[in-house]
């Protein structure tokens, strides 16, 4: 099995801590995608994904997965140890889904859409259509799901309940591309704050 | 167990067709939402969801569950017959998932940023924020997808493979949407086409 990413990355880094939590980094190759020299969108890289986006899982029988919550359910579903996806219970299930899609829409990608819209980005040859307003007002959505998420965090351990998951990981990889996005976290968060120190403390995290 | 939703909305519909398709839609108290009266976005609704949005299921145990794909992963999860995620397969339950994120990245919420971004939407009341250029732009994804997905169905029964799933669901639900939002469906997309038909013809659709 494969995974064509980039380390450092956000995204990329959602899968990396995943498989690290399944015990699992070991049983995948790393092919590193030259995404600043625009290799993700070649023809040879969208034949196998047509998002052109890292990551992208390989399989030994040559299907390609991408999107991160579709290879994480991979992942889940394939390696043992602790659910990252609610296990089977469909309560669980469901919390971890919705809370992985507002991470994601809410911090990740609105993190994203301010990076890639209002600032330089990846640069010129790379972010080929940019629309400033719309970064910014993606901004202030993510400053927003900072704090909708700290108070999620005041009556819950995780984001999904009292177990870690896909969720943690998503919003996790967003404080870390708003960090690198100079995307100020609010310094009141006090829940989010405690609990981002604890998922950085995890083995899957800290290495 | 009670949705709140709209009857006739793209997002309500695709958990009323997941509902259908598992024989569950009699296990439901459908409450309606006067979206077009802003209810919505009042404090008592966005109690139960804070996205402001419908569908939100609402559990006997009074959790509350907004996001068309959580809601699905829940029906999914707690009705028999065949799965609309994938099952229990790892590779289905990843082509399920990465499909329905295209379908619903790249087609459904692209119709919805154009129509509520281009046109009018839903009316000065309720689209306080627009951005033209934005959603045109979102207008030229939605087009590509519907194309990119006509070449996926050029080698498969349905969008995730053999076995209708989340992943048509999503995507129907967008191309009502475009009909809805005159965002037309190129007339050249055959198995587009082909597919359309074949879903509006399963009882969950067609009723």
């Amino acid at each position: 099995m494969k995974v064509y990413d980039v380390e450092g990355f956000p995204n990329p880094a959602r899968v990396r801590i995943a498989l690290a939590e399944k015990k699992a980094t070991d049983k995948v190759d790393f092919i590193s995608v030259d995404v600043m020299g625009g290799e993700h969108r070649a023809p040879v890289f969208k034949a196998k994904n047509p998002d052109a986006t890292v990551p992208c899982l390989e399989l030994d029988c040559g299907t390609t997965i991408s999107q991160c919550t579709a290879i994480t359910e991979y992942i889940d579903a394939t390696f043992e140890g602790p659910s990252l996806t609610g296990g089977r219970d469909p309560k669980s299930r469901a919390k971890v889904h919705m809370m992985n899609l507002r991470a994601e829409n809410g911090l990740l990608n609105a993190v994203g859409d301010y990076f890639h819209h209002a600032t330089p980005g990846l640069g010129p040859d790379l972010e080929t259509y940019q629309n400033a307003e719309w970064g910014a007002k993606r901004k202030s959505v993510a400053t927003e799901t900072m704090r909708y998420l700290d108070g999620v965090l005041a009556e819950n351990d995780y984001l999904a309940g009292e177990e870690f998951s896909m969720a943690d990981i998503t919003a996790f990889a967003g404080l870390a591309f708003a960090d690198f996005a100079k995307v100020d976290v609010p310094s009141d968060l006090a829940n989010l704050s405690v609990w981002r120190q604890k998922v950085a403390a995890r083995p899957s995290v800290a290495g």
